[in-house]
């Protein structure tokens, strides 16, 4: 199940991508997967969180131990996206933002 | 529409809120639209993003200009929550961080 992710003390790296689809969906799925299976398999990643809603923006943040994390998992995801035609055939707009988590708060039930 | 935010050049603050709703809808839709309106009039809000998914998993980023402005903006919010019966009763999880945006980068068709 989808769930807020379960990342330790900060502090620790955010990076926050907001998106728009464009649409055309071939090979979207397999990318999106590939994306989110190659993030957690990378040395510093932490979790990740990500949702669409019906009016089409999408919001996935990963968390990650450093940016040194950060900049060898976009290497490989910029060469793979490369390869499969490129991220503007799936979205008409995106936002990537990297942050640094200062401090977190948590509720469960 | 519900679109990517935009915001100015970094350094600017995020505020990441991950949250599992609960079924109780009751003043749920209320308050939520309480709290967008009441952000976007503090001093220094620059933007929101949010989406909730099929799922349940919802992810909303408020963009702030200094950490000034989230403390300001979450006293406002906690009293009003407070006075609604307290955010436990919409959400069965959440997790709020609050992140230092360093850079950022935007794509447009």
């Amino acid at each position: 199940m989808n769930k807020p992710a379960q990342t330790p003390e900060p502090p620790y790296y955010a990076v926050i991508f907001t998106s728009l689809r464009t649409d055309v969906d071939e090979g979207y799925g397999d990318m999106a997967e590939k994306m989110v299976s190659m993030a957690s398999q990378q040395p510093g990643f932490l979790g990740v969180e990500s949702t669409r809603g019906e009016d089409g923006l999408g919001i996935t943040v990963s968390y990650w131990e450093s940016e040194e994390a950060i900049a060898n998992w976009r290497r490989n995801a910029e060469h793979r996206i490369a390869q499969s035609g490129g991220r503007e055939r799936w979205y008409s707009e995106f936002v990537t933002r990297v942050a640094k988590v200062e401090r977190s708060r948590t509720f469960t039930r």
